[in-house]
């Protein structure tokens, strides 16, 4: 998990002395890179240049500009640990219902074991990493903006494979239970999902990190790949819910103590499981949308992407 | 259901007369109104003025700009044609699905039946209209602000009513059939929604239909009263999802012929519907998520609330 420490002082650095068009912006009277959507960070190579050249020093140095960007960074901070909090807690509510109560994990021939690694996969890569990842240019906002793409493109990379892992799991327990694969509506949506995972995920690396792409096209696909990691991200956190939904009712209703209707204790737990699913993908839609949480362009943002990292 | 015809000419003459602010805002270079979050409507009584004071005429009726919104205009009603298509043929999937098999609707003492009018009345009222509503400053962005006010929250509290109408059918039909209520996920998180929903209609009741609230106020609340109507959209449309799969799972699983792990014909509709529902949310949220795609304020949207309606 990307760490979530954002420091302060740097950000600060980085607001007197680099984009002051995107620090003005904040306040809302100066505009913020020509974003369509909210939640891209606006900042496609040159758009701080773009911000410098528009507006007058003067805004970009007021004094209360500036303190009104630490008290967004505060609120920021705030609803960052909120949503991390929500999200460890979801992690460990997933790990203790598939141990405790499911038969914890293991990738044998038992496929009501193997099956648990379904549900985990899933939560840890599409919803947890998957968040933090989208956040990386916010979290990291004093990180070089090359360096933060490449640690955006690896991780979704990683997300990924951790996602076709899960989805090979729950493959082999309904093959080796004689169940047809892909007939719920859960399934159904979890693949268009992820085939809108993999197709976003290609566009953004030929987009943003294959040298020679022309800037305008750049600039024109941002604000699409943003609203669609999104959109992904929307997606997946439904799919989980439902999921969540299928478990409970096929695994309650199967057993010969309380079922689903009557509430046992394995009921209130994925229950509260999928509310804080759900108040997690609110808050992290609150942070990536609000496009004052934008991450500034540093000056060496502007730099071509071919040359050494540091 | 609202009408969803734009008068291309109305709009472009307010373009030109109007807020030439906002509309200098859709090409990226200048401000839209400090909103915070994407989708707000921005021009809560005097945002108008506050655009045009802040940048230069030239701006505002400089023919590139024209003819971008007029593009982006295009773009809108393209994408809005296609949203009201989708959700025409959710409806009408929906009610060919209960009617044709699961037996058709009546408020009677036959609880099979009767649930019918949850799955229909959450769909139509939660989905389809919620959806319009939500549009509705967008779509008839040449009428005034105040009477679109009215409309929007006239025609929120009918869709509440619906809903509520829709929640009572399947109380009713639990306790016909001594099933325990408010026991699964989709039921938390519909619930969820609808608390979610009321507030957010008495909320925005009281900021921008209470004469005499500060305008500070309703400038502040605008923004997260948009991020909130969006959030109880997608929460809505999760609960569909989730009420459908459950749906699915009970009736299908629970028959003699078919059951929902071969597919029979009913669960493709089913899961159909749940796709096209999915796919019907994301439009909306490109619609009101999307900055350029903004109502321009009219001159008279300055007017205060208590002057009579034309």
């Amino acid at each position: 998990m990307p760490r979530c420490r954002v420091r302060v002082s740097t950000w600060r650095r980085s607001v007197v002395g680099g984009a002051g068009g995107v620090e003005a912006c904040r306040s809302g009277e100066v505009p913020y890179g020509g974003g369509r959507f909210n939640g891209q960070e606006g900042s496609e190579d040159s758009d701080s240049s773009v911000n410098r050249k528009s507006y007058p020093t003067t805004l970009r140095r007021h004094p209360s500009r500036m303190d009104q960007s630490e008290s967004e960074l505060k609120r920021f901070m705030s609803g960052l640990t909120l949503a991390e909090c929500v999200g460890f807690v979801i992690i460990i509510l997933t790990i203790v219902w598939l141990q405790y109560y499911r038969g914890g994990f293991a990738w044998s021939s038992d496929y009501k074991v193997m099956f648990n690694w379904h549900p985990l996969l899933m939560i840890l890569s599409m919803i947890f990493l998957y968040a933090n990842v989208m956040l990386v240019y916010r979290t990291f906002r004093h990180e070089r903006k090359k360096k933060l793409k490449l640690v955006h493109a690896g991780l979704f990379l990683v997300i990924f494979v951790m996602a076709v892992i899960g989805l090979s799991a729950v493959f082999n327990v309904h093959n080796t239970a004689g169940t047809p694969n892909m007939y719920s509506l859960h399934s159904w949506l979890g693949i268009c999902t992820m085939v809108l995972f993999a197709c976003q995920w290609l566009c953004g690396l030929l987009s943003f990190l294959f040298p020679g792409v022309r800037h305008a096209l750049r600039a024109w696909y941002l604000p699409v790949h943003t609203f669609f990691g999104m959109v992904v991200f929307i997606l997946a956190s439904c799919t989980v819910l439902m999921g969540l939904l299928e478990k409970a009712i096929f695994t309650l209703n199967d057993k010969t103590d309380t079922p689903y209707q009557f509430l046992p204790r394995e009921a209130v737990v994925v229950n509260v499981m999928g509310i804080l699913v759900a108040l997690f993908a609110g808050l992290v839609i609150f942070l990536v949308g609000n496009p004052v949480f934008k991450r500034l362009s540093l000056p060496e943002d502007e730099m071509l992407l071919n040359e050494p990292i540091n």
